[in-house]
């Protein structure tokens, strides 16, 4: 029998809605988004667009689809996606960009998941003899670097690179809530950099369902097209964005409390000897290098304590709002042992 | 203003979730789909497979998503499907099976929506010199055709076609659940014929959103792949799943209704001097041929009743278990004044 | 043993090279054409270009990757290519169009292979939950459907319909220098018309290898990147450009004999019984319907006369300018024994 | 006015046919290769393979072609190739294994172009959550990291952990001769190991044009449909076979010579104060660091030595054998001037 669980640290994604949201999806005005009647995704996708910045925002049943549908917006066949190393988009996206738009990576070195611009624009490619780039992609926070967050003065250096070289820019913002919590900014100081960005709402904020692409309006005619191509298109989906506007308004406000806890866990691993680059331990997630990760694991959840072995000897714990302060003292405990 | 709606027969994806759905939704038990772990979607998912004699099924946010990631199960690249005419993979899809799949159509001819087996055989190509055959697919109810009935005897011709060409089957059902009702035979006497089906419940079944992909365990292991990399992974889905299971518990005996209100309208329209073919009406669609549909479409909807356009000569009526006796009544008026 | 060949109709690809191709060949100047430093290739894509009325011209290996490169050129993915039932672009090229440029093709009835303008204008897509059409394609004279020719009254009208909805035309030209030799006007009065051809110097003219592609400069340099994908980047291509330069030469004043021949051919046909419809027999192709299509084509290859069986129950004769009056005579002989 | 040339040193590609090619090429006895009527192309086809120790060959208009085609041949849609940082499948081959494979290169550090097979078998993926290894791809001699070679015994390791994996290893051996010769060992020593090598005629054995893949049979089967979807089955191309058949004969033991001059210019390079990496000098290839490559090689070439700026401080030569000593003496003098 499985223990009870104390903490689900595996990911931010594994919250259940809250009785707001509960309440909200139960009483949605709702109605067939296919035809774009929908008046609760209307309004998710519009408050989505205000707060980032842009003219229009557009529904889809997770952030890999909000992904992919920005790179086959951008890119045409055979291009290359300027991205940082370990970009979700390339490694959790199962080869997506490859599948559906024709298109490779083309990776730079990215120290805490923060890509020089220098070297950006190294990565873009001239030469007839090879694939011309298409797009630059960055992830802010960075999930493989730990959550790690991209400055809002490199993100205009990046912007500076896409113009002088004609090429958009795009944000997977997965958890750009988390980085505007950490630097203290409103949401569009961080996204109005970009020409396209996706943003999550099933992550830090805690919505069931969803991630929003916001963009310019001719951007999100072409993301309808693609959108419905990849099956993304639903029916009264205004269930799902009736808890995502209940995320949106009660989410971001509970941002910094995860990222204090999470520096609080960082700190007492840290003292109990395990290796964390505390460095990187900005926003929502801490990477501890051990032995034989999948093994540790697996004793930790018999204990309670859910984490996610990322490789042989890499573990992943990522905090959200359904871990509170007792049961992160609970799950100290337990890990600290 | 728009006035108040009469009947809204555009689609019979336009209804909107039941009391009983929505409370359903809003105590439903889920948890992180990407991990398996909703337990809600889990019973859903073993539920159609049980209901349609399948080892396994995999939901998904649209039938479109289920139809194409079966295409991808089934076929290599460059390979040909081999389908009725006006079938709604190619015509409603968007190139998909070829954006993603990267294979194409090859049509066959299908007199009230229904391929002829010896028709498909010659379809099935051999040739070093052309593309090969990778899937053979079959949809039921026929949409384009007027929701048309494959009989259950040409299915099992078709099979053994599939069969001595060593090819899968797969079934657009969309609307099996209508071919059942229609031909009053469990949904497995349809379904098992093939290798993978599609079965959608936000159509005639009322469920907001979710389609449902069944198969072998071995296929759906594969789909469970290709669904992640379409960006149909979603996290606490069970909110959907849940609607779902009432959809399926309540809708299949409202379907008989919603064919005898079709047949009372068709016959209707046909006494008001309209060209329907009533050899075409054996479920819940309605095709009529009228010059300017898009305006005749435009002056209905001022009057409350809705219809789609579906080309310059063509009206499409579909009924669903939202328009009552009382309102088709109306809605006759309105359409044969 | 094989008995010896009187005539082989079963393409004009089958022709080998003439004494002075291979003059060419053995002392063309070449260089390495990666680089564009290939000067017989350079003037054999002048040359094309000139003839055809366009800005530039490129060499590539087959028929088939100037129809899929210039494909790709026009068309972004997911979109719908017009083209005549039965076009060598699907029928032949197997399922390239959707392998690479992740597009489907629309089909228009094409009587005696030519399809009516009115007919392509309907076969343009526009509403959004459908592909949107991103490139119409003829094909002049038309294979499948005989050699038959599309007039250029008919494509000066379908011009006017893709300049209407904004899309671009194609010309599969793999046969067009028999067109202009059955109009008796010059190549460009029919090549004019479109943005982009693809000329084949390797069936009636009688080169071994090679097409050209023509079209804008800016259309050339898209199609480069893609030829390079494609793997049709070759070295020292000048060899083959040589033979293609005396193919291009030599080549188009013979195709009035080969439609001569032909038609002598198609009459003796129909006067020993067999089922050819003449009015289809108007350049170099023949095709007869005839029951056991594939024996009878067997028992005529054992009496030295090659033909192509293309289906159950249809055979194909192709003639070109290595078969001589004499060996036509003997072959007629042969055919209506 | 151009300078004479001294030297073309930019690539073993640029050379042109020796007389005995041309001979060869004006006497071939040709056919249709697409029908696989061509004789000379049969007999350079079952050459290769016997060379390599493979059931079967397929020619192609070019390497890239070859690789590509393998690719397709062993991958599905979505899935990693696993290959060394460098690789000419995703430097020079733009994004093709994406646009037409629809597959991800996952990348192995290699140093002098040596992935450990440690690393290769880190690199290869099982999470279903990320996208499967489908191939794992080679290339000896390995160009970017200056023509180095893989010793045979981290070949068997390599293919040791394929197997472990069940994963096909494909190697791209443009350069394979250069391996052979360099190691003193039969071609098939190294290709034995493979499922699939790629084998290029145009580089240093020097023929005009053609790459032939070779492996199992049942893999020829299928390259052949890839070949043809990718416009590369040409007609009459024995006529670039009897060439190809020529180079091979007499083309492998110049490379000895090819490879003694390389390091006679390497090493004057070096005496002279250039920064090359005498350790990466293994064949035919040199890598020069230096300030503004592009400059220092248009000055060079005004003195008639040409070599390739393969980035803002790189400048690549490649010796061929229509560099003989007295040629390579001048050179050296303007190089080190």
């Amino acid at each position: 029998m499985a223990p009870p669980v104390i903490a689900d640290l595996r990911s931010d994604t594994v919250t259940t809605p809250t009785p707001e949201m509960r309440a909200a999806m139960a009483s949605a005005a709702v109605g067939d988004d296919v035809y774009g009647e929908d008046p609760t995704v209307n309004e998710l996708q519009a408050e989505v667009a205000r707060l980032t910045g842009f003219e229009a925002g557009l529904f889809m049943p997770s952030g890999s689809m909000t992904n992919q549908v920005a790179i086959a917006v951008h890119t045409r066949r055979g291009e290359e996606v300027v991205c940082a190393e370990g970009s979700h988009i390339y490694e959790w996206e199962l080869g997506m960009m490859a599948a559906f738009s024709g298109v490779v990576p083309r990776f730079v070195p990215a120290p805490l998941g923060v890509p020089a611009p220098e070297a950006v624009r190294l990565a873009v490619r001239h030469s007839v003899h090879q694939s011309p780039t298409g797009l630059i992609s960055l992830e802010n926070t960075h999930n493989k670097a730990g959550g790690t967050i991209i400055p809002i003065d490199t993100i205009r250096e990046i912007r500076a690179v896409a113009d002088a070289e004609g090429l958009p820019l795009h944000l997977d913002g997965a958890r750009v809530f988390n980085a505007a919590a950490a630097l203290d900014v409103p949401l569009s100081e961080i996204t109005r950099h970009f020409h396209t960005v996706s943003v999550c709402l099933s992550k830090g904020l805690g919505a069931p369902v969803g991630s929003v692409l916001v963009g310019s309006a001719e951007a999100m005619k072409q993301a309808h097209r693609y959108r419905k191509m990849l099956g993304g298109g639903m029916r009264q989906a205004g269930i799902l964005a009736a808890a995502a506007l209940v995320a949106l308004r009660d989410g971001p406000t509970r941002l910094k409390e995860d990222h204090r806890r999470t520096r609080e866990l960082a700190e007492a691993l840290v003292k109990a000897g395990f290796d964390v680059n505390l460095a990187a331990v900005q926003t929502n997630i801490i990477y501890v290098t051990l032995p034989n990760a999948a093994g540790q694991v697996a004793k930790w959840a018999e204990q309670g304590v859910l984490a996610s072995a990322l490789g042989p000897d890499s573990v992943r714990f990522v905090l959200h709002h359904q871990t509170g302060d007792g049961a992160l003292e609970q799950a100290i405990e337990v890990l600290t042992a």
